[in-house]
């Protein structure tokens, strides 16, 4: 086991912007153990007071969609042109079983991952999307903590992570591949209508004519929904990480997002109910951890369930002398 | 106060059929006392054993698109043409809020309402979505067991009661209107991923050269998302519930739903997974309505998610106060 330090040093170095201690009270955020969380909540809630001020960016898109390679682009634009300390965290339950597309190979962001402006931060493997979920929301604190003030939170545009990412940043941006009517095979539709922007990857050389046409596609099917409560109307735009093309025009979508989700009041209202959706979150978690966790539950739920799935015994009598048990 | 009867009496009237008896028990199913919570749960589970021999059909669509009309159509067509004995619940939590476009006003249904092969039932206004859906759940099994084979659950097109619709139904039918690329306006994107079969209504008079058009875009559209477990391809056809037009064909694609879920063993998977998801849901449910009703809970709750929604207490560390306190 890792060594473990005192709350003191983790909060100390994380405020100094100690990238060895962030990366140390990361790992203690995810870790499973009942002493490391208790410690772990400690550091973060020492340090929330420092957090906040960053933009929080949700970037997801299928496999394919060049992901990694417009995040070391965007993000090197973000850090040489805006001046921003970027992380970038990954939240993918799911990379063990779909062959570990997402963070897990750091070499994929070569000349990102050794710039000393930027965080990388792969997601563990395996983990349930609860808890990588809460893992990356108290990540994004300590991130902040630490002087990061653009996080990039990456998720894969197949599961339903894309909910949780979405619930815990101020922007979520859709990659999308320009293609001949297939655009949105594999795409949870449900994930383009969260989207503030989607952004047509990969519009160089020969591909420009049909990223344009995709571009007019897509802005015109954004159009038929109606505007969220924050007013803004979804952009989109094309982008190609190899020439560096489009980097300017996504920014300038994101801060104008800001500054009007800032001057109407929704950027703060979106982080309160996220906040305290996070809580009730936690809340039913931990209900449900013990719940099950509790032995007679543990013993009379496979014989109970059996009896529910052959529709012997209804759902909510099972639940009911369930309940009763603890 | 209604009267109450034995578990026994609710049993035999509703297994002789007896429309009050069953009116009667589903608002024991409705009523949030504990005593009449009791009392349906045992009647529930003993008519359980009588229950699931219907075919189960959720009806969504946004207001206009002559849901009313369709559904007494439909319902007349298969209790006349098809034999059926038709039951339609509603679960529309937010009818107090959009103005009651439900079944509050049964009128809407003139013909089906007075016809003994029909039992129809709309939803009380202002319940919890929760609570709607496992009072209309368990009215399902109270009118199956009642004799009825076919079931409608009605639902408006655009909100979250569409999800807990599908997870109680065997086949999810979508109305939609022809229009002129404003079809989606209104109508959540995950909802059309979810159907089973897309119904175009009002397919009548000048309208029907649209509606043929929209069918087409639709079918080309669905064609976009790979096919589910079910292995079923979801079909789009037109109506005019004016003209009792179409009718034998949506008819028609739900039998052939049947037969091909039937034989491949997903329909029967589908039930038995629903029968675990509800299980799995109420106990979520009553162990939020234990802990939310805890004293200190109450007490302390109102400080401590002012103090989350702030950003000055995280929120896990908050779920961990409170779970504390139970």
């Amino acid at each position: 086991m890792a060594k473990r330090f005192s709350p003191e040093k983790y909060v100390e170095g994380i405020l100094a912007g100690d990238r060895v201690m962030l990366s140390r009270a990361i790992t203690l955020v995810e870790s499973r153990l009942t002493s490391d969380q208790e410690l772990a909540q400690e550091v973060v809630n020492r340090v929330l007071p420092h957090a906040g001020n960053s933009v929080r960016i949700g970037i997801t898109g299928v496999p394919g969609v060049g992901k990694s390679t417009f995040i070391e682009a965007f993000g090197n634009y973000l850090i040489k042109e805006q001046g921003k300390k970027l992380a970038v965290l990954a939240i993918d339950p799911t990379s063990q079983r779909s062959g570990g597309s997402i963070l897990g190979d750091k070499t994929r962001m070569d000349s990102l991952s050794i710039n000393p402006q930027a965080f990388i931060r792969p997601s563990p493997a395996g983990k349930s999307l609860g808890g990588v979920s809460r893992s990356t929301r108290e990540s994004i604190i300590l991130c902040e903590a630490a002087g990061f003030d653009a996080i990039f939170v990456e998720t894969v545009g197949v599961g339903q992570s894309e909910t949780a990412v979405h619930a815990m940043v101020d922007f979520f941006l859709l990659l999308m591949l320009a293609g001949a009517g297939d655009e949105l095979q594999g795409i949870k539709r449900g994930i383009m209508e969260m989207a503030d922007a989607i952004v047509i990857t990969k519009a160089d050389g020969e591909n420009i004519g049909k990223a344009k046409a995709a571009r007019a596609e897509y802005q015109s099917a954004l159009h038929l929904y109606p505007l969220g409560a924050s007013n803004w109307s979804p952009k989109v735009s094309t982008c190609s990480a190899l020439q560096h093309s489009g980097l300017d025009t996504i920014w300038q979508t994101i801060a104008d997002y800001l500054e009007l989700t800032q001057a109407n009041g929704f950027f703060k209202k979106k982080r309160h109910d996220q906040n305290l959706q996070w809580m009730y979150e936690a809340i039913r978690q931990g209900l449900e951890d013990n719940f099950y966790a509790h032995e007679q539950v543990k013993q009379q739920m496979p014989v109970i369930a059996a009896e529910v799935k052959e529709g012997k015994k209804s759902a909510f009598a099972a639940a009911t002398e369930l309940l009763k048990l603890v």
